[in-house]
């Protein structure tokens, strides 16, 4: 039976530095129970694409995912990142197994509305299949996820590694208790963004009200803590935002519900 | 109870040419029973490290796998290729899951020592986990590798993918009855390489000794039929060499034990 269940998103603060990541890779090996690990892809994909000489075409401040960009984070983010991750994980002695949305069909997304602006190949997740999830976990299995999914008609969707990481917490919760850990390049959320031992130590739907009102909390964070709030209101017990080298402390932003 | 396992490997002929791996996909789809597929990278990788303007560097005609040709060949096999072929097909209804060595640490591989010429980031099969592969084919799930292993300690090794089919339809035969079918450009081994309808029916150990002495086989063809006597020899019930259209149909050539 699974008891609980840690998932943690690590994104290209973690993947990008390899000493950063050979540290959170043994830290996550550490965390007992079951685990899920999401990663996005860094500043290699963008490297690539620069060296590929490829046109980064972007409308309202975001990147158009066309065929050929969907293929160099296909290659990055599912072939490269996931396979140096899994690896390292064995090698700390974690079962780790990497999933794209398309393996085993664990994960289906819808791709968007090409209006009113087509970003290409871009989707939501639409399905996850939980009792695949749960037999990997009851295994003794540890995925770990790319944000690239399939729509199951035979065509790859990249997808922001946030949302990934919300969805399978969801759907997570469904097999065992869940715990959701945001890893990011700041402490927490902060009162002051200047200061990093401000670490506001936790966030409900009624005091996120406040500090938005109040003005406290900076623009790039509300989309992550909104996300955090939707998590814990469909059932993942709890979403914390912290530090990725304080994966194993008692650190950072803990959102509940209400 | 899985009662026989079909493994087919795929060359660059099948994934170079979208249309031939469309319908290759589709064939495959319909093999009934428990199956897996192993495929090669084709030209992609050789194109990518092109354009990125990568050294090859070659010994005794073979290419050494440095860092960077290793971080090529792990995006293109294991990332778009691999992925692309699961997503393939899933949308052809079969419940594909891409598997490096490394997911699931389902094969291990060894470096080739670095004397008389150091190849790089090479390596030869040294372990499948036999259990993990019969609990996937159980529970109907198809895997689909690429020839990317690891060696347990965090390093991903290319290997030869003629090779791995081998070593996993070894491995397969341990688990239920084992047909594998190497799928290239030719309809089998041909009496007369200018003449695709002179193909050999049957090989044996004993008839090869013959066609080698005959001076029938052409070199190219020497390891590919030496690599699957040994596969026969090692308890796999059947090789068939044929071309990728053929799948479905009853040609190619068939080695079986004595």
């Amino acid at each position: 039976m699974t008891e609980r269940i840690t998932l943690v998103k690590i994104g290209g603060n973690v993947i990008d530095n390899p000493a950063a990541l050979r540290r959170f890779l043994a830290d996550f090996a550490s965390i007992g129970g079951a685990k899920i690990l999401v990663h996005g892809g860094g500043k290699l994909a963008t490297r690539l694409a620069e060296r590929l000489e490829m046109k980064v075409r972007m409308v309202d401040g975001r990147r158009i995912t066309d065929k050929g960009t969907l293929d160099v984070v296909t290659m990055v983010y599912a072939g490269l990142v996931n396979k140096q991750v899994v690896a390292g994980l064995q090698a700390a002695g974690c079962n780790a197994l990497g999933l794209t949305g398309a393996d085993g069909n664990i994960v289906t997304a819808r791709r968007r509305p090409a209006e009113p602006v087509d970003f290409g190949f871009v989707g939501d997740i639409e399905r996850v299949d939980t009792e695949l999830l749960g037999r990997l976990l009851e295994a003794s299995i540890v995925p770990v996820f790319p944000a690239i999914m399939h729509d199951g008609r035979g065509t790859l969707l990249n997808c922001n590694a946030d949302s990934v990481a919300s969805a399978l917490a969801v759907a997570a919760a469904r097999i065992a208790p869940t715990d959701l850990v945001f890893c990011f390049e700041k402490c927490g959320v902060l009162h002051d963004p200047e200061d990093d031992s401000s670490v506001i130590g936790e966030i409900t739907a009624a005091t996120f009200a406040q500090l938005k009102a109040a003005g406290i909390v900076s623009k790039g964070m509300l989309p992550k803590i909104e996300n955090a709030l939707q998590a814990v209101a469909q059932g993942v017990r709890s979403v914390t935002i912290k530090h990725s080298d304080n994966l194993l402390n008692d650190t950072g932003t803990v959102i509940r519900n209400a």
